[in-house]
């Protein structure tokens, strides 16, 4: 039976791809014990819950990045996750700019600045 | 052809029902202006788009709103619409949950909260 | 010459009248010294500036507190206070209103929501 | 040896006491995989880790709790929870009071009016 | 008569100017329709309502970004707005030193940083 | 008898060292006044008082401001002032990791990046 920790790992692997690499890298001198929180409850618990779609889930996660507005590079992360998975560059900007609605403006402009640099850095999707 | 604001109230009625009228009447001795621009802009413009199906539009603004924890009586409206637009209780729950990974354990609990008194006052969907 | 202490009071009592009692009431058994620093910080200190005459500050007060989303009953506390200082219900209104562009409709209509409230409680302004 | 959510019980029991059951009684019909993982990651993952002791790890979360302004019952829940793992009710008090500095005076109000309420439920401390 | 995108695009220019423009063809590639509802929305609707003067909307603006803390680049594009519209520097580092009072020092501090570098980009209003 | 402001300059040179000057000298041109400010309430009213300890004071500052996600300069002096009033590394680790569970994992990863960045630019504590 898979662990929690390797069904995490290949969830992040599926949605993140060698970013969700670069993320745990990063934390191994700091935090490694984070790192594997990481891989753990949000990819081996809760992205891994049938229930919802992964397309799904990377929009909502987009969305709520969009609107919280605080974690500009987890949102990019994401974008570059939902587009992973399937979703399309124009349902990633159409979640962003219904934020518009629910958190205003400036969080749609930003979050729209954040898919406009990661459409730009892969080939078209 | 159909105006901006016939448009909105009929996404609005489709999304929110009587809810909607509800919240256009509460705004009649106060903002009336707001009411219409509430009809126009957020349903009549962006609810009204092509691009993201109603249902995934409708997650994304349930998982902002989870997320954003401020706006409690907006996130009740919108599992309302989320439900009245054919998702499904797990659907919604699931979005919910993962709000726990992006905005907080807190958020999560306070949004599912939330579901549970609107299941309660409603029949099997 | 007047202390900080008492320029705060004055000031409190300009803006907020008997409800700056309550408050500063409300906070003697718990934490009496956060009603000193209360009376002259904000309103020792900042309220008493010249530079920004006291209705826009109040109108800006409005505004943040509306896009912020986590001080309702602060909010209400400066609507009134903005109605204290000489601003008219259409002004506070309005300011309220314009936070659907920079916070999104659901601050703007809790905020719309408050003054509602608020303004009924008094004889007309 | 102890699992997560043997671990992660024991450590909520220790903190939350009976309000932890409540809580986790409260998701049982709507996300009861949400109740464990609430056990599991935050208690018996994070709240279980040496290098903080518990008291300083309570005040962190009260501390954050007033700033986010957002989960006024989970940062009651956290006074409580703080007062029962052998923190004072002045160091409570001091840690919401600073909080006038990094997230303003309405959230270190509202944090006060949560400590009151709380203490005003227990016997003395 | 004047259509809501002439009216907002005539209002864009007189508080944003050639910052206006930039923000639009930024979106031209990504997302056209959102720039045009940027200008019709926040500037056609609300921003051209009569009730409040243009002079404390933005300073109701300025306030708000400032408290809200996660929209930096809009929030220095309406302190140059500000600037535009007529408001003194005074004015404006007033009601951003203000936000200490509401949000924090932190925001009050980040809040000034973006205006001092607004105002070392223009000759002196 | 000392003054608030030297009692808080003498408290902002315990916590943030040569940060702190470097603070108040970016305001000089600005905003002088709010120096002063920074200086005599948070530091010489609130850090100065009794009833918590200046290594707690700083980990629930560090916890307070990595949840809220919106002060990363800030969030980066506060880490130097906890290391600087005896905080270890461990401890200023943990509390951030710990934002996890009440403001989601984007604000811990924030977090993480910051201590990371500010432990990296000081000899060994």
């Amino acid at each position: 039976m898979e662990s929690r920790f390797e069904r995490g790992l290949r969830k992040l692997g599926e949605i993140d791809g060698e970013q969700g690499d670069r993320i745990v890298a990063g934390l191994a001198d700091i935090a490694p014990d984070f790192a594997r929180y990481l891989i753990e409850f949000p990819f081996g618990d809760i992205y891994a819950r049938p229930g919802l779609d992964l397309r799904t889930r990377e929009i909502a996660t987009v969305a709520a990045l969009t609107a919280m507005g605080t974690a500009l590079p987890q949102l990019k992360v994401h974008i570059q996750g939902a587009l992973n998975v399937g979703c399309s560059r124009v349902e990633i900007t159409e979640a962003i700019m219904q934020m518009a609605v629910f958190a205003g403006f400036p969080a749609a402009l930003n979050g729209l600045a954040a898919a406009k640099a990661v459409f730009a850095g892969r080939a078209s999707d």
